[in-house]
């Protein structure tokens, strides 16, 4: 399996929505990287593992990303994706949540891989349930990815639009600073000509929503599109 | 100049104290590891340099730990020590200003050393400042440790209980879960024997108070007392 940091386009699916299992086999043939299981809200154990059981045959890399401790799940996933919100405004999305994690579950720090996201539409459930400061200029974006690279170590630097397509000279910033960490971009990439703007500057593309809204077949469309 | 990861003692002094100029000599032949400049309140650069013209030729390494974003200093120091206080309840104090200081000022990355802070002490300047959840168990606070070290990859973990002698078992739990981080103990250490406790466990001990209030001298008896 190829690490993690060659993934250049990934799909996100979510427990909480319904994926029909013809969806299936074209995600398996679009020439995804590696699929991410994550959902903001009303994700359950029992949501999580359908989805983990629809999709773990496919041949792809699988990872998991909880939205709180007890969304982390480590048997049959080769990642666990953490994030920690750094814009959020409430201490329990930036470090609160994951000290409660480390006390009250086993861990295997082997699979995990931390994320610094910014959040950065105001309309999301993640920008809402984290109350994220959402108004954050060029150079505001860039500082925090200096700072999750520069102080913190942090392998990925997420840029999250969830739900809409965002500002690609916000992307750019970022992948400006950035050297060691990865650069991941999310949010309303729904064909190839955005997937091409946001992949000419993040190293990694995560295409979500789309799927549900538009079929699996937005993903060999995106995947091709990949600079 | 030995690297900071080599202190086992450390001297912390407040540029919003009156330092006599004979304390300077007594520092100076302590056996101190090295100097840390940091107070919380009231720390103008106008004391910030005053303080540092009193103590740059006494032949120890230096080292600022600013409160805020003006006050990190590059010139004339070793080390900037930067705090993120993980239990802190104001965003704020982990990621905020931070990303702050990285927009606004200009940093010399090699010298930043990164230093994750639980602060337990409810009745310090900092805790109140900071609004920290101080009611720590054991097993929170080595929580906390394991996060600082496997999650973000912090250089140092920090039990801060200014002002006051700190709980030795936490400060143990905490030494117990780190391996490569290295763990700063802080507070009330003001004779031999306090420092020998927290030695045992911490890798560096700092003194700060006790310099001002009980005179340099307990500096070499701390400093004979490591262990």
């Amino acid at each position: 399996m190829s690490s993690w940091k060659n993934w250049r386009h990934v799909t996100k699916l979510d427990p909480d929505k319904v994926l029909h299992s013809e969806a299936v086999e074209e995600i398996a043939s679009s020439g995804t990287d590696a699929l991410i299981l994550s959902g903001t809200l009303d994700v359950t154990p029992e949501k999580l593992s359908s989805l983990f059981d629809m999709v773990k045959d496919v041949g792809l890399p699988l990872a998991v990303e909880p939205a709180e401790p007890s969304g982390a799940r480590f048997d049959g996933f080769d990642y666990v994706f953490v994030p920690s919100v750094f814009n959020s405004q409430k201490t329990e999305f930036i470090t609160g949540l994951h000290a409660d994690w480390i006390e009250n579950y086993e861990i295997d720090w082997s699979k995990v891989v931390a994320e610094a996201y910014v959040v950065l539409n105001p309309s999301s459930s993640v920008a809402k349930l984290t109350n994220a400061k959402c108004d954050l200029t060029l150079e505001a974006a860039a500082s925090y990815a200096v700072f999750a690279e520069k102080y913190f170590s942090m392998p990925v630097f997420y840029v999250e639009y969830s739900g809409t397509f965002g500002d690609s000279e916000i992307v750019k910033a970022c992948s400006e600073v950035l050297s060691s960490t990865k650069l991941f971009y999310g949010g309303g990439i729904d064909c190839g000509e955005k997937a091409a703007m946001m992949s000419e500057f993040a190293d990694t593309i995560v295409v979500g929503n789309a799927v549900y809204e538009k079929g699996a077949s937005v993903l060999k469309e995106t995947v091709d599109a990949v600079i």
